[in-house]
């Protein structure tokens, strides 16, 4: 075999993923070099507590504080310590000095993407970040490569495990959205602080990163239009089974055209209908997959797990065979690709069909007055049904299936209905994802 | 923006494919130019008849019957002819020349793949066939490239659409196998001679394609072991639904331990049961997706269209897309690497389950026979299920699902079946994929 060129490997970071992918790097030496063609040396961790337990045994001496120092002298940054600083700094002074970085921090690449990747650019160098969105599934470089003589169209991910495991749970367990959280909780699905999960923050940080690559556009998180799944309840479950579709938290990058005619793009985070025969539905428990549309490709999906320290590390090791094979073979890193530069449309221009719940009074005439009351706003029933009585009350709810109207015009319905004399309750609005 | 360098593109073909890619290249000069940094400028589309009708108009000057005279000015050759030769002499005329070489050519690389992959090492060009497998699905890159710090364990594919859609129609619709057919011929999907697609012969050749990847091994395609679905029957399919399963053609490539110890690699086609909340089971009509289990990244599913004309073009878009950014940034091509040279084991030392449908004398004692008959192969049964009786003719219908066990032991005990003298006949024989 020919002679392998050592390429200095430093690793920032040693949690759950940051064990394995040492782990990896220390056990698969031989193996590493074959595909890559250079030795992968890993010359340190760096770490706040060398005394931190962690997952894996590792050799001491490995170990540092010093993050800076050990950036300095690397081929190859892998960045797993989370968070904007000192990650961003760290990352930045590795570009600076010609190293390829591989990265899992998706706060960080959804908050400063577009600066790190000009930095790489700038000197020639890889940043890479398949582990940031879906986790091992490979997703990122499918979307920046095998894509890359296509035109998307339209993204749609589960990406966010903790909340897809607690809507299958009230799904096919029947549970209640408050036993689904506290199963999802004691199985180690949520954080201490759920909220970046279940209101959908987690989920917006990676529809920020799909649409930014799908679309060559800068999408900021804070152009994501954002609602988490708290408020779903069995009913709604049991209203969505009714229409054969299933409720999931979906993260939307999408191609649009505005009212006035502006080519944008919308990225959207909300729990939606989806059909039940629609491949997404079948993508269970904590998994994670994204549904890709495209004008020649038509309809991708990739799935798998989205979380968990082997398997975001298999991602994390693919980025980093990925930038030793371009060491080896020299020449520029592929670029970040911002050059499409759309518009980024507020959810208002979106157009989907709704799924509207209401407790109206049980009286002759209301479905007439609902019906105009739709109609004066510009949306079109698709299906109506009376699902429930409650005599003692005088009530009945209503399921109203809309079809697709831009969202401005359903937003203006749903709030002509909650004002209207027929209509106890406005229980329920969700969207229909997943039709064309 | 900079100042693009032109390639030079030669495109050999143009059926439904090949118009397709032609169409895109013209269309998309700008957009491809942003996206690599290199003008591709179509020179020539080399067909054998020039005045034959296309899907797509193209310009006339661009067409030529030469192919020899075309590859020899090119960058980067698109073959899409299909067969053998021309196309395998045309292939490495193009690599010795130094061009690299997107083709879709499923044949060609599972008969010569090792042939093609040193040529373009030792010149240091890029030969890829993303298209090849799966159609528009990212799946060549991703095992090559994205799940190169893994170990793949298995790869299991729907690769063949119009076996899928047969059977599909057969499992959701009731279809008998002969309406299947009928209605998939009219459709389009079967080939005049549907030979090659229900033989399993075209899941062979990706079997080949998928287990040279995963496991950096060359497997011919020989060496892949086939049944095809033609004598699937109804009641098969209605023993798997009773059975919580669905039967699907796999393309299978697995990591293999033989009994004497030696590690290898099988690369198998038939059609199996495969439960039904497996995310295979909900791949349906003429859809292909490839199952991949790793150490590290777990389970993955790669989902899309398996064939179309504009479908597969994309998958040779991003192949060229990919040449052309390694022309502009320079280096090698990422290598064929068969530096594993696994063993390619016989059927024999698989393990699986099995599912047989017997068909015996209605008679005291003959689950007993049956019992000591599996006993005495090693084989154990997880169910026994009596399922029809046929009382005019003294016979019934046992359905036995065994637990998993070594192919040659489990064809060991189907033979011994089929002499006892308590069986009428063997009706059904299947295993069952996707557990671990």
């Amino acid at each position: 075999m020919t002679a392998y060129r050592d390429l200095r490997v430093a690793l920032l970071g040693c949690g759950s993923v940051g064990a394995q992918v040492a782990r990896l790097l220390l056990e698969q030496r031989e193996e590493l070099a074959a595909r890559t063609g250079a030795g992968l040396q890993l010359v340190g961790i760096a770490v706040r507590n060398i005394d931190a337990p962690r997952d894996v045994e590792l050799p001491r001496e490995l170990f540092t504080t010093d993050a800076e120092q050990l950036v300095l002298g690397a081929d190859i940054v892998v960045e797993l310590m989370g968070g904007i600083e000192p990650a961003r700094g760290l990352i930045l002074r590795a570009l600076e000095g010609g190293a390829d970085v591989v990265t899992a921090n998706k706060a960080l690449i959804a908050a400063h993407g577009p600066e790190l990747a000009d930095a790489a650019e700038q000197v020639g160098a890889q940043l890479s970040y398949e582990a940031a969105v879906a986790g091992a599934i490979p997703i990122i470089r499918p979307l920046r490569e095998s894509l890359a003589g296509d035109h998307i169209t339209r993204v749609l991910g589960i990406v966010n495990g903790s909340t897809n495991y607690i809507l299958d749970r009230m799904d096919r367990f029947g549970d209640s959205a408050e036993d689904a959280m506290r199963v999802a909780s004691e199985l180690g699905y949520l954080e201490a602080d759920p909220t970046l999960d279940v209101e959908g923050y987690d989920a917006a940080q990676k529809a920020t990163i799909l649409a930014s690559i799908a679309f060559h556009t800068e999408v900021p998180v804070e152009a994501v239009y954002r609602e988490g799944i708290t408020g779903i309840t069995s009913a709604q479950i049991e209203a969505a089974r009714h229409a054969g579709s299933v409720i999931k938290l979906l993260a939307i990058a999408e191609r649009l055209t505005a009212a006035d005619g502006t080519e944008g793009v919308s990225a959207r985070v909300y729990p939606a209908l989806i059909d039940r025969d629609h491949p997404l539905a079948a993508v269970h428990g904590g998994k994670n997959a994204v549904f890709v549309e495209s004008e020649a490709a038509g309809e991708l999906m990739f799935y798998g797990a989205g979380a968990g320290g082997i398997e975001t590390a298999s991602a994390v090791l693919g980025d980093l065979v990925s930038a030793a094979r371009r060491h080896v073979a020299g020449g520029p890193g592929i670029p970040g690709s911002a050059h499409a530069e759309l518009t980024v449309l507020p959810i208002g221009e979106v157009s989907t069909a709704y799924q509207i719940m209401l407790t109206v009074r049980d009286q002759p005439g209301v479905l007439a007055t609902i019906a105009s009351l739709l109609a004066e706003h510009g949306v079109s029933a698709a299906s109506v049904e009376q699902s429930v009585t409650h005599d003692e009350e005088g009530t009945a709810t209503l399921v109203i299936g809309t079809h697709q109207a831009r969202e401005a015009e359903l937003a203006a319905t749903v709030e002509a209905l909650r004002g209207s004399d027929a209509v106890t309750a406005v229980t329920s609005v969700l969207r229909l994802e997943g039709n064309s």
